[in-house]
């Protein structure tokens, strides 16, 4: 049983279907039928207006959001664990032509207010220095660990304080909202957000992510960046008809409660073990390289987190059956 | 009965079932098993070693393929109604860094080497003037039109004897194989082809495209500027097994000639209106606005081209049934 | 005696004194008493608030000023034998990160409404086609022609109602001006000019050129981008005392005058040679080899502009003694 | 007295007078006859062939000599506080589309190679992170300590056998040399740099600094880079004469040592206040605020570095009898 990451769980059936079912003749490029559904589908799940881009991949939906954001002149906030520092091979300074990315500290990859006002206060109004345009933050962590809405309004606030943007990366956005049981815009447009990277790849996708704006004006560009990207598909009917049925009947929400659940099963077993709370759908434990050695001979795999800490992370596709094994086999070391 | 653009095929069923077929737990990211077949299995169809990477789309394909060959300091010499130039909303210039798309002329959006050494001969050693690096040709042409094996290995000579690179933006590969009768190394690596962006999409693909370089040294870096692009997906293994779909039995080669049959039926029909011979499956025709209006009345659809012309495209999917009613209908105007 | 180009000639010894006058201990990068009074003296010049920078090149200035304008995916009109286009190695690319150059044609390197309007006329709101942002013209052109003020406001109306951006290149700003007999704004800020590149360094100057924001708002990210570009110079005081000697008395005005004066004593003896009007201080002039050499064989050296015509250039240092008998020697062709 | 910064200090008189007598007409463009005899003369200097290109700026002499080692996908090492990092506003990033730098610590800005070391460990070969691809030291450091030859030759090893290029930020190269008393060679191409930023604005200079490549094959695709830049002055004899002037009997020399030794009287009279060794011409003291209040009240004047500390720095232009009444004022403290 494989619990390296989400992104290798099958994709749901409704979506494989969802994409069986667009295999017909239509109109090329942006211009289907379901692509044109996405906007008022997707607000109808904020409950505001939102404007809606497809992409194929969380890194190309965090950094056209940037793009959104900041010049290539100014700066963009980020914990120094984030996804966009850490693991995109520097696409935050190809897409927006050079912005820095500016990193502040915070446990378990959480950025605080304090983190970020204290790094703003460095930025003098001084040419030699890059000045900050936007912040982003990863919810759930890039550790799995949430922002309350609370402390998403509290980053909103001193963003609007700041004069600076607001992106949240939600590639596990569902397993997040899942968690928190809040509607999905009280830790987004409600708390200040203006752009979101709703993932779908790692909750039961196939290859699309959802490219949320709060306020629609800004898509208008980002429609030409996409483009100028390479990634506007031909056939971004199949892309569109994944985003569509995740929304159906809130499969986003399903798929995410069921990751979480089986989450939470290994992690009450590994109590002990936890280098953070699990609160969504990833457990970081304390395994000494023995112990390691003796699940992966029970047959489980995972990655290893430096020494002597190992990264488990369930998905949609893991039931309570499956993961049973390795609670009983962690509990058992 | 549309005639808009092979983009708005349907994807074959041999494609549809590889990836139903792929639905299945793996590692992500360009670990899967089937990405690990691209090199040998275009390897075996190109009869020499090549490295593969699959993107999603031709305007990624093309760029990524633009950034082996050229410097952001240098130039690109192209077609002025090349697709990178007119097409792909300045990806060139996202990708490159700032490189110039340096022009020439030519009948049917082809190529000549007197074009191309006419343009070389007015950049001198000048640190005023941008310095060509690459020529990019597309086979078959944004008309339709085919390279023959000899007419793209003078356009190789003479980048081989000028030192800058070859790129072959292959959109319609397929077609112009099919129409040419000749190997596909033919066209591209015993005529001096760099790297080729083999389409996928408009033959029957949904939304895989095959980088082919023919110096595997070259892949090794375009693979770090795929993944800084958002091009690397989480579950490639989607795509992978589109293009293998497309390389059992030469899917890709019977899909192209189904293409190319259909246009020459509609080709026959239209002698006299013809803008250009039809070599692959592009046919731009006169009409008058009346005429075209008659056409559409009957049911077809397609671009116009221009005052007084149009553009029509087959695909795969269109039988010799098909298109009849459009071939008599033309016949009748 | 050299006609090669007003580059050449030496710097205006008021320019030098001033250069002199200013080498005394003072507090580096942009916080000199010099620099500080750029705007006020501007902005008496042009008659409205403006908002200046130093750079030390005209290209610098072009390409900063285009930023001001155009965001990344977008496009910049310019004719094709503009500077920008042609003599910058790709600089507009660099700065904009991959702006495309949109070109028109026009006799003179001379920029019309029609041109503009036609060009506008290809582009729709499609996301595969670049988007214009900005529309760049030379003035005095690159063939020594002007802009009247009545053709900038048609220009600049255009602008305005296409909302795109209106920058002019005036490398040879005073020559063009000295030239109209007009007031500086009347083809600027009065004709819709939203940036001017104000060229010293032809006109008698070392290294430093204005960089004037009609709308001082804009000026603002241009301070940063300077910076960025690595042309904040430490000790600036050395380029603005020379923008402020060239504004002392309308030196600049003079300067020009006395370029145009001799300009136009060679144009009076080549009447019959002329490629173009000489408006300012370029003389285009048919010439056969024979008659080239011939010069040259009389101690006066030039540039070749192509086959069978030559390109002469006066500077402020010409007089009327220096440039007489160049006159002769053409008359007497 | 003002101790700001070397900048602020006034251009030497031997550097007037070189600027003073290329005002003759000239060939424009980098075709002048001082900018050709740069190389020979630097070659002289460094025991070694080298290609040299001047350019106004600090920023811009380590930007360009950072995109001939790094590819816009790829990253450079430094120390945290390196002047790239902190104070040239994101040049690096814009100059080469979008690199990272890639930040160790180390006492006083200073790198060494464990840190290097210890980076690269982290470093996989994983697309998902970006790979290294050279790594900026600054000698002197930011807090004016200096590398000695065996801690370069240590440091260019280590880049040797990783494969990654090496820059030397020399913005106070010369103070650097003049404290070690070693050759300029043995903590350069000795050593192992391939390309060194050679500073003179801070050492007496007026806007020139040198590029200097150690492989002069690197210059040439430099020298199309310089001009894209907007870098490449077209009166860029008055850039090449500061160079030259600087050579003539290692008047760069003279001018560091000067600079070191007022630096070193002020060193001397604030032995247990020093926050770093003095080894150039920088001086960081520990100073109460009221302590710096009564210096500021005896006209010495200085920038306040974070808080309790201050930054003193000494140039060409201090004499001994200008730094005693400062050094007095410190030991009465």
């Amino acid at each position: 049983m494989r619990f390296f990451s989400d992104n290798a769980a099958p994709v749901h059936p409704k979506v494989m279907q969802a994409i069986a079912d667009a295999n017909q003749i239509d109109t090329a490029y942006d211009g289907d039928r379901w692509s044109a559904q996405l906007d008022a589908r997707f607000s109808e799940t904020f409950g505001c207006d939102v404007a809606v881009l497809w992409v194929a991949t969380g890194t190309a939906a965090n950094c056209l959001a940037l793009t959104s954001l900041c010049q290539p002149h100014q700066g963009i906030i980020c914990h120094h664990e984030a996804h966009i520092e850490v693991d995109e091979c520097g696409a935050p300074g190809f897409y927006t032509g050079g912005a820095k990315l500016m990193l502040v500290d915070g446990d378990g990859a959480k950025v605080t207010p304090q983190a970020v006002g204290d790094l703003l206060g460095t930025i003098g109004n001084d040419v030699h220095q890059v000045q900050a345009a936007a912040l982003s933050v990863t919810n759930a962590t890039e550790y799995g660990l949430t922002y309350r809405p609370a402390e998403v309004a509290a980053l909103g606030e001193l963003c609007r304080t700041r004069h600076i943007g607001f992106h949240m990366d939600g590639a596990r956005f569902g397993n997040a909202v899942a968690s928190l049981g809040c509607h999905p815009a009280d830790v987004t447009v409600r708390a200040g957000v203006d752009v979101l990277s709703f993932g779908f790849a790692k909750n039961g996708g196939m290859g699309a992510e959802a490219l949320v704006y709060f306020d629609p004006a800004h898509a208008d560009a980002a429609r030409y960046r996409r483009k100028r990207a390479g990634h506007l598909q031909s056939k971004g009917r199949f892309l569109a008809v994944q985003l569509l049925a995740m929304l159906d009947d809130d499969l986003w929400l399903a798929n995410a409660r069921a990751a979480n659940a089986a989450a939470a099963i290994i992690a009450g077993a590994a109590q002990g073990r936890l280098l953070y709370p699990v609160e969504a759908n990833e457990i970081f434990v304390r395994l000494t390289a023995a112990e390691a050695a003796s699940l992966r001979a029970q047959g489980f795999d995972f990655y290893d987190w430096g020494e002597g800490a190992a990264r488990l992370v369930t998905s949609w596709h893991h039931t309570e059956d499956d993961v049973a094994p390795l609670a009983r086999a962690i509990a058992a070391l």
